[in-house]
């Protein structure tokens, strides 16, 4: 997806020749081509600069449109001919560098001049309570209620009788209507990504945004990471608890239900109608299908298919997950069982 | 419970003709009575509207002072004669529509008029700090330290000596004396509940409190739902670590302990002394007796009696799981164990 | 360690006599010693007074500087000749009054004069969000972000490049270069330990500091408790993310990961480069080695040496473990296995 630039300020195109020098890298290509942006190999557009990593065994999917990449020594072998490549030890890292080179997140850019910025547009039925503070660019729709010490970063689009919770925060996202976030919520934070780079680790940069549909509804304390990228995705009705953790990139479908301390890893896909207990754990990029029961405390690690419901840790079907729970109870205590 | 107007301001009484309207239903009964509150069946007094809702097969518990309830087909043979009755086919959905109609919640109403309302009492001894917001009515008591930026909503009432975290937040809540509630705290949101209308999921709105007695200590991030329409109630000396969640309608007796990352849901009850290791969860509707201890990461879906301890997921007695956990570990290393 | 006096204000000394009436303890000793710090047994300095409690089983570790100690009859006989002792029923009740009459942790002193303390040192280059609260004494270094609403105790470091996220709040802490803390992150906060007292359970109250390294991450809504007397220290480039919590006297190396809602109690140490999957939990006092991985959901009751894989709950090495789960699987379900 492009960057939107309501949340990340560009800071100027810079031509091939001028990245290879910021990032310390060798170019193969015409230097004379100019960039403005950044992606992830699957989705680049003309212009945009994405990255290859990995140990050359495994073919990445690539754009069509792919016109410039930054890989290391063994990915190279998977860029088309006629692609501008740039070759580094840290392509990840060095696509990162470029990535603050060309963006910047206006929300580290806001100064303290007044709690609701001039040029925020709010709704004259909207309440903003005492202390939230409106970014620049916002806006707030009508009859939406912006709690006390909420803050509503630049650009954030917040729908009409939307409520959002004291002391919460909303960041790089785009807000619909009859949606309700609780105290505390954490909505467009950089999700958890850690690269490498000559000195170590280091945090992987968010340019993507959080999308959170019509009458949905976030808990207290729960955060919604945006997505590195793409979108993280809430879908319509879809109802989360207190203290849910919801990764980048995931997308819920329509009326998913999260119970409390819910935890989606980075780039699960949720399908319409499921239902997960209490305690829900999900590792990165399983995808679950529509109206799947998760059992409370399960921790999933393999895709499920529509309709089915499952439970443990290992999660597996629920049917053989309570056989294997009452066959071990009965072996193990042989005499009788309080 | 009649509902707290300190927290939920009257919006005026409807009469029964007036309710059918408004909620699309048929009624059965004298239309000129005057309704003015809700409540749950089981609670419900004089001019109070509940809701009976399920599939016919188990008798619900009914106040004596029931006087109107809306319900669907099924369950209305289970109301006495005598009652005003409304039928439709989402009672839940149209009992929460009217609940609308009668209340609004005062922390959705305030505004932008400065930090601190001119009508909260507020003792000259106590502490405000710096961007912290105390809601119209609120009580803040003798040497109560409020800290900055919480968010004291209206009508909430704190004790003495009582420390309010940085970035907290309290909404319809009484607070005791001596009480420490730390930052990040939420006390007081709307709880999770979901319930069918003719749309889809919606939200179950909430019209209970929160009671913290005193010496009683809510951890940092940790989070209190209100009521339904009953109350949610921490006891005496009750000490709540970080993270925690604490559902709707929860009862905790004195001196319980409750470690990081508790997950307490809807309608529990803790007796007097019990102490939850971290991560230990607990499925609605549990009642857990007095001193009982659930090991860590524990995960309960059946009463306990008092003075037990029960560990694992699904819990049970703790020498049980612990010969569970001991037979596997020898019959699946049958050579040698590391 | 001393007690830090920019986060917590001496109220004057007191000798030994003044301390004896203050707790109402027996004083064997000369009762003319001055008095003017706390500090565990293990580490006290002159003029400070420590305490001991326990059955008498297991000889405690002591400070060869000890100079004066509560302890309750059955300890006694630890304490070596020439040491000023207290007898009391209630050892750490009763040092716990002590150390309150002679500090105040200074983020309960402030008041409410202006956002940003006149004492505070800032940066000229350092941007402060709108409603952001920088307590006296705070220094806030070149190029750092105090997001909006955020709140920076007294006495609070934070270094070059630092970026504090949205309604975080930061006390008791040195932060230093390069580190990202994400909204709503409680650093500082008061950790979990409940003493008992002749009313019944009391806080610990702790003075110690938390210390976050260069180029660290601390994830949205994530608490780091301040230790009880010691400090509570993340090491350089360690990645946290979301919703984890990390207790009083922690000390993680450098490089470590932490996924979200990981669980580390109280004293745990973990090597440089160790990494802990989702939802990990670490019960208190283990000592984790260097690059340590701990598979999602393991629940860690024992000391793990370096370079070990382990997984589980109770936690044992990741092979034993998987040969359990499917051992078990195989067994439980005999014909065939989805």
């Amino acid at each position: 997806m492009t960057v939107d630039t309501r949340f990340y300020a560009p800071l100027g195109a810079l031509t091939l020749e001028e990245i290879a020098g910021r990032i310390g890298a060798t170019l193969v290509g015409d230097t004379n081509l100019t960039i403005s942006g950044i992606a992830s190999a699957a989705n680049a557009k003309a212009a945009e600069v994405a990255f290859l990593e990995g140990d050359g065994k495994l073919a990445p999917s690539l754009s069509p449109h792919l016109t410039a990449v930054i890989c290391n020594e063994v990915m190279r072998a998977f860029v088309p001919a006629g692609i501008a490549t740039f070759v580094t030890a840290f392509p990840r890292y060095a696509h990162s560098q470029l990535a603050k080179a060309l963006f910047q997140p206006r929300h580290l850019m806001e100064s303290g001049q007044g709690n609701v910025s001039e040029s925020a547009q709010i709704h004259s039925n909207a309440v903003i309570q005492p202390g939230a503070v409106i970014g620049s660019g916002a806006a707030i729709g009508e009859a939406a209620v912006i709690g006390a010490n909420a803050v509503i970063g630049p650009g954030v689009q917040i729908g009409r009788n939307t409520n959002i919770g004291a002391n919460s925060s909303i960041h790089c996202a785009l807000i619909g209507d009859n949606v309700t976030i609780l105290a505390g919520a954490r909505i467009g934070e950089t999700g958890f990504g850690v690269l490498v780079g000559p000195q170590g680790a280091e945090d992987a940069p968010h340019y993507g945004r959080v999308i959170i549909q019509d009458h949905a509804t976030i808990g207290a304390n729960s955060c919604i990471d945006r997505g590195v990228f793409e979108d993280t995705i809430i879908g319509e009705r879809t109802k989360i608890d207190n203290l849910c953790q919801i990764a980048h990139n995931v997308v819920l479908g329509r009326g998913v239900i999260v119970a409390a301390f819910g935890g989606i890893s980075g780039s699960v896909s949720v399908g319409d109608g499921s239902m997960l207990g209490g305690r829900v754990g999900i590792a990165d990029h399983v995808q679950v299908g529509e109206r799947v029961s998760l059992a409370a405390s399960a921790g999933l690690f393999r895709n499920v298919e529509s309709g089915e419901t499952w439970g443990g840790t290992p999660a597996k079907p629920i049917r053989q997950w309570m056989r294997e729970v009452a066959w071990l109870q009965k072996q193990a205590n042989p005499k009788k069982t309080s």
